[in-house]
């Protein structure tokens, strides 16, 4: 179990390595939705994702050893741990399925990790992780279900808090789990934490049908980021002790959203960074009137060639 | 000539019509510069840039003619003054040359705004602009050269100071110089107001040679934003009495710096909204070590197409 104290500590840990991301106040109509907004830019933050802040705070629990840090993940998880591994000047060996896009290898490579492409598929890719991890003696970070991850992720409901008065509400997507825990072991049911998910990547809505963490079919467009298969075992308990809420939204919803940031507010997000307003614009989640609502957007790596010239409205 | 009182009433005026943009701490490391940076992040603002905070001073100041409000712009004021007006419910004539893109006609006439193309420069957009309004009785909204203008965007650094606590210098672009006479304004003196011009346009940095506005020969890459042929009557008294720093930057300084905003902090900034951060960038401006320097990072109408996938370093 994550608490309030573990992510107090993570922040300490974490200070000076990763950004205190601004959050912007947004009257809901420009965006076609009801209610006064706060969204918190996490897409600023080192490597365009919340990642580091958890990568972070699993490295920094003690020395590292000589063999350095794991990974698996050819996603923002990876670059999250190679960025944090080189900031702290220690290896990184980062496995990823064969099927990796050149373009996600390259770039684990250009921040210095040892790239391993094993398997057809991310589990694949983890068991190789794992079994050379118990060779190598390196340290195993995972991309969401240890609780120092989860504590550093967590810092992103602590800025928050600290960021905006009276927070009533705050939506955040899923995929497997970390951030949305984090946050929730953070407020721990002084605020509402709503959990969003891909109606076809619905690992903890999944979860808290079944009463226990359960594989899923993982489908639709943004399996790149929120592409788990289960939900992590923290995020299910945190989410079941916490009371976080579970909504899903349609891939079209995930796509209108990512345009309005980009049309309204001149904010890049990719398609799971803005999954959490996918809910409000799609109608997923309906605030109450007064309802003071944070949204996090967090993650920006996305090739934004397809947002085509700015159109204020 | 503009002061401090003038920029408080503009803040009173515009308040809830314009958003506070946040600002975000970086490590100058991260951009290969020295020191720690407040990047005020102006492109979050409705339309994309500081602009509607002086289109909305100058159009509340009292009650607006039947006949609306007049511009001329193919940019980012245009764009502005079409915004301002559909919020208040009045109708805006915007004048550019003939040459100007159909797709800035389109977003300006997607904002509701008359479109009216007139000559083949600005010039002859603008003089057609003013006969106009002699005629029509409309309200001429000047892109910098009005008191009005230039207290609504010191705004910004209002906000600044209330943001960053010890701000010793401000990096500014420069087109018509509004957005640095306003903040130059607000704070009189008391931090080091530094004008980013690109070299070839030099439009304060000319007249502050010259000893007054001076025309000058507009190129380079950044035209579209910055493009003026000379320093307004308001920005260059106030840059004198002020003691406003000017510096030259190259386009490849400009370039370079867009592209740092976009691979190290997922900010899509259009070229002219690079430019402070371009005068760290190409070494224009070295602060002192322990200076405390915000850039204010003003536009984000560009078509980010070119800036391609995310890579983080």
């Amino acid at each position: 179990m994550v608490d309030r104290s573990d992510v107090e500590s993570a922040a300490a840990l974490v200070e000076g390595r990763v950004r205190e991301t601004p959050v912007i106040a947004v009257d809901g109509a420009d965006l076609g939705v009801p209610g006064q907004l706060s969204l918190k830019l996490e897409l600023h933050q080192h490597t365009g994702s919340f990642k580091p802040r958890g990568a972070f705070n699993r490295m920094l629990q003690g020395a590292l050893p000589a063999a350095g840090v794991i990974a698996a993940s050819g996603g923002n998880h990876g670059l999250a741990v190679a960025y944090a591994a080189r900031s702290l000047g220690v290896p990184a060996e980062v496995f990823v399925p064969v099927t990796a896009s050149p373009v996600k290898v390259q770039r684990l490579a250009g921040l210095g990790a040892q790239v391993r492409q094993v398997g057809q598929h991310y589990a694949e890719a983890l068991a190789a992780s794992t079994q050379r991890a118990a060779e190598s003696g390196a340290l195993v970070v995972h991309a969401y279900d240890q609780p120092e991850v989860v504590a550093g992720q967590g810092t992103v409901g602590r800025e928050l808090e600290r960021q905006v008065d009276g927070i009533d509400t705050v939506l955040v997507a899923v995929g497997g789990g970390g951030l949305v825990s984090g946050i929730a072991s953070w407020f721990d049911g002084s605020v509402r934490v709503v959990a969003v998910e891909p109606e076809q990547i619905p690992t903890l809505h999944s979860a808290l049908k079944a009463g226990r963490p359960v594989d899923i079919e993982v489908g639709g467009i943004a399996t790149d980021s929120l592409g788990a298969r289960r939900i992590g075992e923290i995020a299910y308990d945190t989410a079941r002790r916490t009371g976080v809420e579970s909504v899903l939204v349609r891939d079209e919803d995930l796509v209108r959203a990512r345009r309005l940031l980009w049309s309204e507010l001149r904010v890049a997000a990719e398609l799971g960074g803005a999954a959490a307003l996918a809910a409000l614009v799609g109608g997923a989640y309906v605030p109450q009137p007064g309802e003071r609502v944070a949204v996090v957007i967090c993650g920006g790596n996305t090739d934004p060639s397809d947002l085509g010239p700015a159109a204020p409205h």
